[in-house]
């Protein structure tokens, strides 16, 4: 039987949500290495609203997290708080600022976050489970949050979030965008995408990887 | 050298803009195939904004096209009126409504429909000079418009949708998900895409063999 995976998006658009590319190729991955999936979301507000083609800020305008994630899930997407840990075998997070301003609030607190509560609860089932968890871009600084102390992961080569990964009690590992980081004790994968991929193929390349990677230890 | 393909987005959401993975797949393909790209799409508001949770429209909100397509290209986008056609070796156009209710009217005025000046002008250009061009989904509605009289394209099997497009002056091609047909006289390739598709690697499928095709002809 094929196993299924738990999605989480953060929105829609890498400056306030999911970064849209490495969502798509997430689930285009999935599929191609025989496992199912459903995507799940926050059903909250987003941190803000950013108009991706000036970068500002919008005044005055409210989106919310799981709304604007169903457009990338195409309506197939429920509020994170009906996943059950039970039905699927792993759990996979996208990046995009939306891990760091609607899962987390890595982008503005540093080292100091905190992780979204019923994100939070959800991710540590897993972890709890010993169900394997894929954490994508910047993702990766919920690690020790996450999985705990020591938790092994990879942003790719920051120096400034490696330390804040440390800072929190993680361990930082450097990698390549074309590769995944495997920390088998916590059941964790991680790998860099778009905190360094220069183009789409790069990051197909090492979400690939990190997609093996969980279903092996699934 | 590496052939350049222009590639319209019509906003970001199947409901009211691009579909996403389609948009997502064709940069993936073209990146993979060897060539290059740049993203446009009209500076102009959407024709609506649909909650894509819930399927129906938001009243009182309004999103430009541009603004909302930049969160696909992560802000690597210009208004489609600044594109120059000898800059490009080819066009290409990912689906969704975006492709029906803003860079046309199809969805709502069917056979009657206007086509939006500005891509018009952009993808008539394209046509005139001779340069493949590429639809995916429900953009070959558009096909008669832009190549004239005759031009055979498909958007899968849906009878209607077919029967419009004759009603329009084009021809109508069955064709499976995976597939794409090619209109060598005037030089237009279409896919089904997810007129047809159940899951994101079957558009996979066609969208990359659609690019084949449009980079063979380019």
């Amino acid at each position: 039987m094929s196993k299924k995976v738990a999605v989480v998006l953060s929105g829609c658009g890498v400056y306030d949500g999911a970064e849209i590319n490495e969502a798509v190729l997430t689930l285009l991955c999935l599929e191609q290495q025989g496992a199912s999936y459903e995507c799940f979301a926050p059903n909250i507000e987003q941190m803000h609203v950013i108009n991706h083609l000036t970068g500002e800020p919008v005044e005055g305008e409210t989106r919310n997290v799981l709304v604007e994630a169903a457009r990338i899930a195409r309506g197939n997407i429920r509020d994170i708080t009906q996943a059950r840990v039970a039905e699927f075998d792993a759990l996979l997070v996208p990046g995009g600022f939306g891990a760091a301003k609607n899962l987390s609030n890595f982008a503005v607190a540093g080292a100091a976050m905190d992780v979204q509560p019923d994100f939070l609860a959800l991710a540590r089932a897993f972890h709890d489970s010993g169900k394997p968890i894929g954490l994508i871009c910047i993702a990766p600084v919920m690690s020790a949050a996450i999985c705990g102390e020591g938790a092994r992961c990879t942003i790719g080569n920051d120096a400034d979030t490696a330390a804040a990964i440390t800072a929190m009690g993680g361990a930082h590992l450097p990698c390549p965008v074309s590769e995944a980081r495997v920390d088998v004790t916590h059941k964790l994968v991680t790998t860099p995408a778009y905190m360094l991929a220069g183009k789409v193929s790069e990051a197909y390349a090492g979400i690939s990887a990190c997609v093996k990677e969980v279903l092996a230890l699934a």
